[in-house]
């Protein structure tokens, strides 16, 4: 996989050196080029900006220079059809970044990424590109940061660690939270690793009980918890017929009750706070 | 503001020298801290992780390293109440992370982070903790990242751009998508800057109005359609009393239809998709 970054902080993408991104790349699965917004400037004081059109506080990132670069750095890719670029635009008021997204991402052959600083970029390069290529405008979350450069990051390594031949042996992407199958919309419970007891610190009996069902079956009660307690929206979207009769005993103790008609589980609105 | 970083990839965290929290530690905003968690290994191979207990794959991060390092950084916060540190682990089952908990991050003296790899961190080491100071477990967005370090850069850019003095000119939070205020909940529209036409593109003919009755509710509807289109669960939140009678009409024509007794708005389901 190809992947350009155009930003004017270059240094920001240090990361792609190292750890999974970088071992990806030495290893031939990866092909990173960053590239200086600033290049593609032809006045002095190398200027990517300028006040908003409408007035309001803040600048605006110029067409002219994003145009350019976008132009000599896509040139091969005109036409190239499912070989050809994906342009990845991180902004607050994209459509949110998720794991789905990630693994569409993971099969295109090519990303470009336009981290924006300031109020973000004149509309109209977007506008421009999406004649040419698709165009992704996500937002990595629900915050507000100075530039997209950090989001790149975070798609960056998203989306690299599903690559095939990436992951080691130390890493894993079956349980993941956000993987599909069983544990679909389930955030992961409590790991823990030797020794069995830490600062008067046990851990729980039945991870030591071999017994594969009972650990399978708590892993999976301590999943529901957690996601109970840190994502009740991720009950609700939960498909019900995923839920088994233990599961659905774990929801009810946990103050969950179904709601007939509607989604299938529903904290009752006195224990929302 | 202090920052500790504890990490096994502190190369990683070089962009904390760079842009916005570069300048906050320039202008002695933030004092940060990076250190390398194998510094509190023992033996040769300078171990930080182990097998899980009940078996499964991937590796879990060992509660010694983690509780030597910080015991010795957080050594002079205990006791301090609200000038004592508070830790933030980063993991895909916390609670989401989002401009709010950034503001409420914001006015804490200290943070210390915990980013980590593999599984995670054997679980005994937030239970510590948590009997010592707030624990702050996030999650950036519903993806899956190769470490915790990518989140430690979002996280502290959220936070250190609402530290007083740390913005510049050129930046701005008054419009921010996510700001409380009138636009709380909607996405920012579209922006504009010079020159008035590139390519053949031009910008729409209001922001040259000068009217700024007129610019407000041109942004407003645009910020309303972004939303309606990418975000749509931001208005089925939205607090019916911010719309006015505009805001009724923009979003009838998007196809939202206010529902009797349930939340205000609501996209009729055959449009849903």
């Amino acid at each position: 996989m190809r992947l350009d970054v155009v930003t004017i902080f270059p240094e920001y993408l240090e990361p792609l050196n190292v750890s999974l991104v970088g071992k990806a790349r030495a290893r031939g699965r990866l092909d990173v080029h960053v590239h200086d917004l600033r290049r593609w400037t032809y006045d002095r004081h190398n200027t990517v900006d300028d006040t908003p059109y409408g007035g309001g506080p803040g600048m605006v990132m110029k067409t002219e220079p994003w145009g350019d670069a976008l132009d000599e750095i896509t040139a091969d890719g005109y036409e190239a059809g499912a070989h050809g670029p994906v342009l990845v635009v991180p902004t607050p008021s994209g459509r949110p970044f998720t794991q789905e997204v990630a693994v569409e991402l993971s099969q295109r052959p090519w990303l470009v990424f336009t981290p924006a600083r300031y109020e973000g970029i004149d509309r109209r390069v977007t506008e421009e590109y999406a004649t040419r290529m698709p165009v992704y405008e996500v937002s990595i979350g629900d915050y507000v940061l100075a530039g997209g450069e950090a989001a790149v990051l975070v798609i960056t390594e998203a989306v690299a660690r599903l690559l095939p031949g990436v992951l080691g042996n130390a890493e894993s992407h079956r349980d993941d939270s956000f993987a599909p199958g069983a544990m679909a919309n389930l955030l992961e419970g409590p790991v823990y690793t030797k020794p069995p007891v830490w600062r008067g610190r046990g851990i729980p009996d039945v991870l030591l009980s071999g017994h594969h069902g009972r650990i399978a079956r708590w892993r999976r009660d301590e999943a529901l918890r957690r996601t109970a307690l840190h994502r009740p929206d991720l009950i609700e979207r939960c498909d019900p017929a995923a839920f088994d009769k233990k599961d659905r005993e774990t929801l009810s103790i946990l103050g969950w009750a179904p709601e007939p008609g509607g989604r299938f589980w529903r904290r009752p609105r006195d224990v929302e706070e």
